[in-house]
């Protein structure tokens, strides 16, 4: 039996968006191996209601202890923000989410404008976010704005669309009026939209990407709880990724190197019933 | 217990967009009760695998049975195209799908030029639509293309965006370089699109929504099995409608009226666990 230190980081998402945080773990944590589930079958979780988002967190939470996992980051913005406590309170494992780390760099970036924020319709109406950063920052102001779009434009990989620009510029519009000068990206797809909407958004206008700073707590976690991979096992031993989907994996399989920024040579299935 | 001719008529889409084949079905046979259940949990099926897609229509498919319907319109284009045969061979009503409907009527409107199918991508990559026409007519010609935001656009409402012109545009140039002269809209949400897909395609160009021929099929089925509803238990009695959604129904309540035409004033929520 492996240790709980040399065991798999667990990270999930909706789909692929996730990716784009497993790409800043492998970055920051090279030695560390993951075990990620994205849950193609049921994607987007954005437009879905918290009952069912919190529903589908909590049967994947379970499946990746099962697995083995020694932790689990929530890739997700929507289900971290319906689901993380609950992830929590059921959980064996030590679980954490993008929003409270995104909340942080937000906090930290901003000078003097309102934060703006935005995410799909589900992270909007949680008022996850702005809890989150009021915690930080008690005067802090923030302006919220959903985004549903995004993520199936992304999906499709119009990410350079005339189309993709317009639909920006009208979410996007409150955030100019109101001259926010700090923009957190509250969605793991958002990432691959930041020269649109740094465009539309103007210079002076900070964009935060959470998973640097997820990346970041998480390894100050694995320290504080003494789970981080042992170097001597780490050495000569590379670390193994499983990519795993609830959809057939073929999609995964063509557009997740996208996401992940490294090529993704295989992605297993795992249905739930 | 109630005769099999008094029975609700069962029909199920991924979400919302079968509601225009719901609209069509209460219009020609005003007697009838119908079940509707929108997959909202799980919604979209475009995008999904065959696999999947099969998998949660025989799960709804056996549910409607359960219920006591009489048979099941698959009032979805990606679930007919995956899993009416499947749906046929393992359950004990009738079932009809929405692309032999729209293949005929297709047929029969075309002139001279190629028949143009689009659709979701399970749609388009199963070549039901290309098959079922060429069936009708063994000299057809069959020009297919996958709209995959079309769904998300119409379900954020964007049915007048210069974004969704833009996103016309493109989909449809290779069926305008092509000159067909019939278009085939294979999926329930496009009758929601038609007045962009008119103006991107041109004067002549024959539009075909399948849910009125749909509705048609469905009558002569009822009346050659015996299953219409007795008109001296319809006398006096209106029929009742009842519709059920797998994710929480705010979103449902919110939005279904947009595609039934008619106000809608209850919806029940189902979840497949």
């Amino acid at each position: 039996m492996e240790s709980s230190r040399g065991a798999p980081i667990g990270m999930f998402d909706s789909g692929l968006g996730g990716l784009t945080v497993a790409n800043a773990l492998m970055r920051r944590l090279p030695t560390e191996s993951l075990l990620y589930f994205g849950d193609t079958a049921r994607v987007p979780y954005g437009p879905k209601s918290p009952e069912t988002v919190r529903r589908y967190a909590l049967q994947i939470g379970e499946w990746l202890v099962e697995q083995g996992v020694k932790c689990i980051v929530v890739a997700c913005n929507t289900a971290t923000a319906h689901a993380l406590e609950a992830l929590q309170v059921s959980l064996s494992v030590p679980v954490i989410g993008v929003v409270d780390p995104g909340a942080r760099a937000a906090v930290r970036a901003s000078r003097i404008g309102p934060i703006g924020v935005i995410g799909t319709s589900g992270t909007i109406a949680s008022g996850a976010y702005a809890k989150a950063i009021e915690a930080q920052s008690a005067n802090a102001r923030v302006l919220s704005a959903a985004c549903p779009l995004f993520v199936p434009l992304v999906e499709e990989g119009l990410v350079d669309h005339q189309a993709t620009r317009l639909i920006a510029h009208d979410y996007l519009a409150p955030m100019r009026e109101a001259q926010v000068d700090t923009l957190v990206l509250g969605c793991t797809h958002y990432p691959l939209l930041s020269t649109v909407i740094a465009a539309e958004m103007g210079q002076g206008v900070q964009l935060i990407d959470s998973a640097e700073e997820t990346a970041a707590e998480l390894e100050q976690m694995l320290i504080d709880r003494e789970l981080l991979r042992d170097p001597d096992d780490a050495r000569g031993h590379e670390p193994t990724h499983r990519f795993v989907a609830s959809d057939a994996p073929q999609h995964f399989l063509a557009l997740g190197g996208r996401f992940l920024d490294v090529p993704l040579t295989a992605v297993e299935y795992h249905v739930f019933t």
